[in-house]
């Protein structure tokens, strides 16, 4: 049996929305659901039980940064990411592949797989979609990504339909390499850049091989917002209803209210926990950026709406302290808040789904957030 | 009546050591104690309830940072550093005359006070006895420090001589200027460098002023550690038996017996925390370097005889990673043992003391350590 398996819950009447639960080794995780990236094996200041404690289901980790740094050899004899990292809950591993990608004059693509040279050290290396298998089997990861291309934005249509069919020939061969089927499943990814018929392609392509989900890349690569759910929009209806949807690289509060509302299941991004050491916080009324001299004096918390640990805790005249000082409990006060944002968020959502009323709740939570639609 | 109030319970029969309590407005510290330092309102990495887990009776704050930054206007109105760090137990606060004497080309001392520029934008200010005392009444911390001046070390005999004696005189402009003395006590410190003659001066200078409690500056400035521990050993018997003794910035494991031993209540040091963000751990089998490629594929804890929550979790392997890769958890795990580390070592001299075999106890605890008496 497969490792990994979805049920659709239901549909919202109001949206179309889906609401469902993702069967994993280490646990159900609800959908739709953002999952929390732990790049380099943790989630960047956060304990396993804090992560927990703000209700994140699956964490997302970082096959290139793992192979980098500690390497394949101490996760394998660690026995495994989870133990490696104490997390018992679900894990989803990336293939390597954007990182990889993102290195620009540092690799260079062939049919066979990317040779790149590592951003730490200049050292050589060549990841195929085998060896990305590979190394995700010993990550044991649930949740393991097909090796793909993500092009660029803007991309010429060439580019992108040749790309496209080359991650439609590595995900072939990331299907064969991997034969962990009962502990682990693999995810397609489909591409296709902002070409709406390369969407149909790629989609179609992707979704002939039988896995048990699928992901939408190069989306939020730089595009305009209406650009991408445009885009989203066209690609969605092409994928299986009894599969999961995950939309990678996404994780601001519109675009998560947004994406579901296209259909997607799942969502993960760096935004939360990156802006957050830098000192910007979500909130219910919008972005605040906790260094402004605005707050100096402010002795309320972050977000009046929230009762996550820093706001039942703190004031913003203490958060500012922190985060002008440099101080790690800033960035850990405003990674749970952030973090504790979008959990809460994608928790009022799936309400939302179940009672049939997500557009309202979208409208409800625009009109604070400051956000036209 | 005086805010803060020591009650000697015994003294070790076979050390001489003393075990007691520290009443104060925000509780009951028993001593010996370790005091784990929050220099700007927070003690690096750590929330409120992680250091009362581990077991953290009272923090120390700094003056001298505080007034920097946030400034003593954005304390106040916050209603003092306790609401403000979201602390409700004891805390000590240092004058500020230690950061300002370390300021070296930037400060110049009077008579009066100690003018100086800020090491952050080069600002002038002035600080005397009296605005110490102002500041730190803002603050509202339990115990407050007398400003003082911190020989270097090493430093002619006639340098300390006149230092002392404007520490002195500096004391009793403290008293004077320290009205609030239902909630907040004053302490006297002792100076007087390496000569024994002259810490006996102002040992005999300082007792006569009546305080609640008296702290020895001075020590652990570079000086080798049996000259520290031979001058201690003829600073305590001058200091009145029914008042606490705070040996100021001393926190190595080793130096923390050997003072309690020489009749040292209460300690404070960035030792613990400050090698921690380094990656070095204080264990009972002496220190751990954990960045060392020994710990590469080491799967133990980092000391087998702890049982903090790192300990318990994270191997020195997984450690190592976050170390290396310079993760913030990696510097919150170390903090939390080392903190550990300390605080339970003085829970378990406080039991031996009570059990008057504390001698018996540097002997198993030096045999482990590896250190030689």
């Amino acid at each position: 049996m497969e490792a990994v398996r979805f049920e659709l819950i239901k549909t919202c009447k109001q949206s179309g929305a889906r609401l469902g639960k993702l069967h994993t080794p280490h646990g159900v995780i609800e959908t739709p659901i953002f999952m929390p990236v732990g790049t380099q094996a943790t989630v960047k200041s956060m304990t396993p039980e804090e992560l927990k404690d703000i209700g994140s289901q699956i964490i997302l980790s970082n096959t290139y940064h793992l192979y980098m740094r500690p390497g394949q050899e101490i996760i394998k004899k660690a026995g495994g990411l989870h133990k490696f990292m104490n997390w018992d809950k679900p894990i989803l591993t990336d293939s390597g592949g954007f990182q990889v990608f993102s290195l620009g004059p540092l690799r260079k693509i062939h049919e066979e797989g990317v040779e790149f040279r590592s951003h730490l050290d200049g050292s050589k290396h060549f990841i195929s979609p085998e060896k990305s298998i590979e190394i995700q089997n010993t990550l044991g990861s649930d949740i393991m990504m097909a090796f793909d291309e993500c092009a660029p934005y803007p991309a010429e249509r060439d580019y992108v339909k040749n790309s496209l069919e080359r991650t439609t020939r590595w995900l072939k061969r990331c299907k064969e390499a991997h034969t962990n089927t009962e502990k682990q499943s693999l995810f397609g990814i489909v591409q296709g850049g902002m070409y709406k018929d390369l969407r149909e392609q790629s989609a179609k392509e992707i979704t002939d091989i039988e896995l048990p989900g699928y992901a939408i890349g190069g989306l939020s690569v730089g595009e305009p917002k209406n650009v991408m759910y445009d885009v989203l929009e066209h690609t969605t209806p092409f994928l299986p209803k009894d599969k999961p949807r995950y939309l990678m690289g996404v994780g601001s509060p519109d675009d998560l209210i947004e994406g579901v509302i296209r259909g997607v299941d799942m969502f993960d991004c760096v935004l939360p926990t990156r802006i957050a050491r830098n000192g910007t916080a979500m909130t219910s009324m919008g972005k605040v950026v906790v260094r402004n001299a605005t707050y100096q004096e402010d002795f309320t918390p972050l977000d009046p709406n929230c009762d996550c640990y820093t706001c039942r805790n703190y004031s913003r005249a203490y958060l500012r302290h922190l985060v002008k000082t440099n101080e790690i409990l800033g960035a850990r006060l405003l990674t749970i808040h952030n973090l504790y944002f979008l959990l809460s968020l994608m928790e009022k959502v799936r309400e939302a789904i179940k009672e049939d009323r997500l557009l309202d709740f979208r409208k409800e939570f625009f009109s604070n957030y400051g956000y036209e639609i």
